[in-house]
């Protein structure tokens, strides 16, 4: 039974987020691909609070023109660790902190019940009347997405994949071998990674390759207000990153999740056993790609190796410029200086 | 706000269960005890799986005369661990193995839905209505309550504790150092340990003391059908306890956290730090009681130490008398001999 | 080749030791048995530092008339640990405080050299002159056995068995779950329970029965100057444990194991797999006993589980009196009054 | 007081190796290099069992014109671990297969005795007479290194700094995330890095930047018999690390530790924090960078990131030249033809 979108060819998407600077540019991405169905948006604590990243992504998607997209909020803390790491370094105290001015507040409220309630009926719904999977795009930590799959395992027929940005196969970014995303709820990503569902990692190795240069912020914004909003938020990331880890351009890492989705050949990707440590305090977090071949268990995880960068520059430029033509925010807000 | 319940003195509880031969004992105190108002019956993978426990309890809440009590099937695995451990060695294939025949089927379903969702809705609706907060009685593996805590942290207010037989303070049963229902699932006992609910956890130490000797059978169980059928239960499990425990007399777990509810007065308990070991792979599962008072965590667990056993067969013989009253169980089956 | 020793059914006996009280009963009875021959003495860092621990087993042979007996100090931390646990909470600063007066300051030094290679001479001599292996009996924490063991695996050939006093099947003391000489140094432990060398490990379970009551101490130490100084050395012992863990009378650990050796026929015991946790944070320095032998490996570890606790006082008595013979100690000193 | 060595600017280097074909070449850099004075050798088992790898030792020793110096046997398997780790598929059977042929069995035996009584006795001694401390490089499993600095703390005073081959910041080569020397016995690693002695790790990142290509090989294997030796050792490694993990040239590991004491000028170094994973089953012997400083704890290794590989080649090839100069192998042995 095929379905509108399977005829266009469209992959429908359901992004799970903590917006986050990174993270609104994933929104742009998955709400404004041509490639793209967004069918719906849940958010979970992790550079913020679930409620400050609750309303960055409503805010978010008012500006991008997408104020028509379902959002509910998820899940607070992590499975078993008691309180969530925030990322205020990077992301500023709302956790989507500018250099100047701030994002106009979302005129509405996201859905009531608990996200995986939510994600669950939704995600059912649409498979069951369009014939059609959903891709799971995680962007943040992995406890809604863990909660999903724990209390609803029969999820897993209507998931085509969980495509995820996330991990490391070497040096980690907030810790020593471990990358922010899944050192905040290691057992939450163990959940997911060991449910048997088709698991795509996007690691830093690959997102550390998408660094936003001055060339590529003049080339990806145009001049409309959504695109020096963009801007905006990229130069605030820019300037955390430098103090904190010495990068000489930013990484935009949740984008690179979402274009796996609609572009599954701009990238190399290797079928590996992935373990997540959750036992050690030393490495808490850490996620073992088995890069040799050694382990004695099956492969579970699609990391990706290589991504096509400048393909991937391409449909961010092309998102960004349909979200232009869709937004009416007015930016900068009026009588702020640049 | 007063309710009838409260005017009467009688104490709500929500059951989880995993029947099993002491936990069917759990049903009819919980349901027959005349302190105790029986809210509802959640299920869990544990004794067995968690279809065949579901069927167990629609089956003895049928038998003992509560077949108007809400049942709902809850987790079939445990929240990190891949297989649900069983316990076919002491309760048998069906869970609920009896030497002669075996327990009608029931003649109705389990609700539709998830426990943790069934729970959270009727928890809150009780509470909301009456005033009275529920206290869950856990006597199976701790994932129900997990979950319902995970996704629902403003549980919490609707709880007035989580009682739980589980645990040891030092040798274990299906391990060393472990007792059954905490090893099957730790991250589960470790997330409701830590939930800043106030926990109740009656350990081996203390079931080991409910031993029904021929003497109690003989006393606790009159000539009614019922209580030929409680005897058959209890002797069943005498037989297996014999073979794997070398136990002279079955201690009747379950039911000493039901009586706990009923008649704290009963029980001598200590509080303290209780910390469930997840990472070693050697003692997962282990209840670390810090019954010295050594460690630096303050306590969250109330142990009790020991319990008035006299009392306990007293309330025990009034739950199954009441029960043989209000039961229509044609027992042992037409046709079957001794 | 019958040597004089085994012509007289005497077993020798190398004595690991931390004095500490209950060491120096270990000491004198290790000394004074009338079945044991006592080749040396070595020491280690555990209820005091090394060096303290040295001078008081030097002051305690000398007091007990046995000036004569090699010692040779060895290891001040543990293998892996970076500071040894001391306990002056039990046995004072010194690690043998008194409560009037003190030991006289030993008139000699222990041997130069390192403990492991002493101690592998001169086993390894006897064993090759008398024809006869040595039990290597340690009342202290490991450190010593396992850097001999890994040093001199060959010293294997050279030793009957290596007999403990420490671990537990069910509660602790210093831990929740763990004993103390187990706690300080777990990896030594971990390395002495797979050496394949036979082990025989004497626990809390059975060394919290030899409780030296008044009317014991009465019995034990007759009047003449040294069992005299025994009964202080006990009453000092008596008030910590009164005021720690509330123990009504001390227990004497450390003497239980040199007792093994002299009469294993006094103890009941169980051939089973013992595991000592390293790993984790929350229980490292548990021994896991297997006590329903649910483990895949091999039984390690011969755990005494029960004792002839009127045997052991009558080999305690005889020890104390052969003792007050060959004591020249004038106790209590000059000038103190008690 | 200055001696000899330090007059002529010439560093003392007590090397601890398990042959292995890349320790061969360690061997002939520390044995033949202008700037460092070999004082003696140890072996160690880790490529090979610890009675292949000394036999191995004594040969290249003998091949490579240095028959005189020290040699002892050291450790056969890790601290804790039950079995010592081979590496059969890279070094062969004997630890030092060749394509063709065999080097000539040694004429001479190691010193009696244990290496780390030796070691403890030689550098001590050479630290007296000459007012020089010594340089311990290790280029195999860290067994010696730490049973030395357990059993003689004091050692510390007499070791300028132990070099070691072998960690890594990321991905490592036995395992995912772990280095095969580290991997083999990381409790030795631990006792190492937490010692307080000055650690200098040369990790896989600086060498595997030491390729033996084949212009390297034609530029420092003169035509002498001993550097066409040389050029099979290393075709031999070249074939095996080409076939396990598909390098197209073979990283001569352990010459980058001796090199480093030779020449600390030619390596970038940061000083940073670096634990020894030892708890974890899944990541045990992972050497944990902390590349961030985000540790709380402080710097205890000098972590080599860059080495200046010209000049590594530079001085391998001096050695190799003198080498040749002071052999007398005759190689390709008499009737083995290419």
């Amino acid at each position: 039974m095929d379905s509108d979108l399977l005829r266009h060819g469209l992959h429908t998407v359901w992004l799970d987020v903590d917006p986050g600077h990174d993270d609104a540019l994933a929104l742009t991405l998955a709400g404004h691909s041509s490639r793209l169905h967004l069918l719906g948006v849940s958010t979970v604590a992790g550079n913020q609070t679930v409620e400050k990243v609750t309303t960055n992504c409503l805010s978010v998607l008012e500006a991008a023109g997408l104020a028509d997209t379902a959002v509910v909020k998820g899940q607070g803390k992590p499975l078993m660790r008691s309180a969530p790491l925030l990322c205020p370094e990077i992301h500023g105290s709302s956790g989507l902190d500018l250099r100047i001015g701030s994002l106009p507040s979302p005129t509405r409220q996201a859905l009531p019940g608990k996200a995986v309630n939510v994600m669950f009926e939704r995600i059912s719904a649409h498979h069951a009347a369009r014939g059609q999977r959903v891709s799971l795009v995680c962007t943040g930590v992995l406890t809604n997405a863990a909660l999903l799959l724990l209390l609803y395992p029969e999820m897993a027929d209507s998931l085509q994949q969980i495509v995820l940005m996330g991990g490391c196969m070497g040096v980690g970014n907030t810790h020593p071998v471990a990358e922010f995303n899944i050192q905040c709820d290691p057992e939450a990503a163990k959940v997911v990674f060991e449910s048997g569902v088709k698991v795509v990692m996007v690691p830093l190795e690959v997102t550390h390759t998408a660094l936003a240069t001055d060339d590529i912020i003049a080339d990806i914004c145009p001049h409309a207000p959504f695109g020096r909003l963009v801007k905006d938020i990229i130069l605030y990331f820019a300037e955390t990153y430098r103090t904190v880890f010495n990068f000489q351009a930013p990484p935009l890492h949740d984008p690179c999740a979402v274009a796996y989705v609609a572009r599954p050949d701009i990238f190399q990707v290797q079928h590996m056993r992935v373990d997540v440590e959750t036992s050690s305090s030393l490495t808490a977090g850490q996620t073992v790609c088995d890069v040799w071949g050694q382990s004695p268990l099956p492969p579970n995880v699609h990391v990706a190796k290589v991504m096509d960068v400048a393909s991937f520059w391409a449909m961010m430029k092309e998102s960004i410029q349909t979200a232009s033509q869709q937004s009416q925010i007015i930016w900068p807000p009026t009588g702020v200086g640049t």
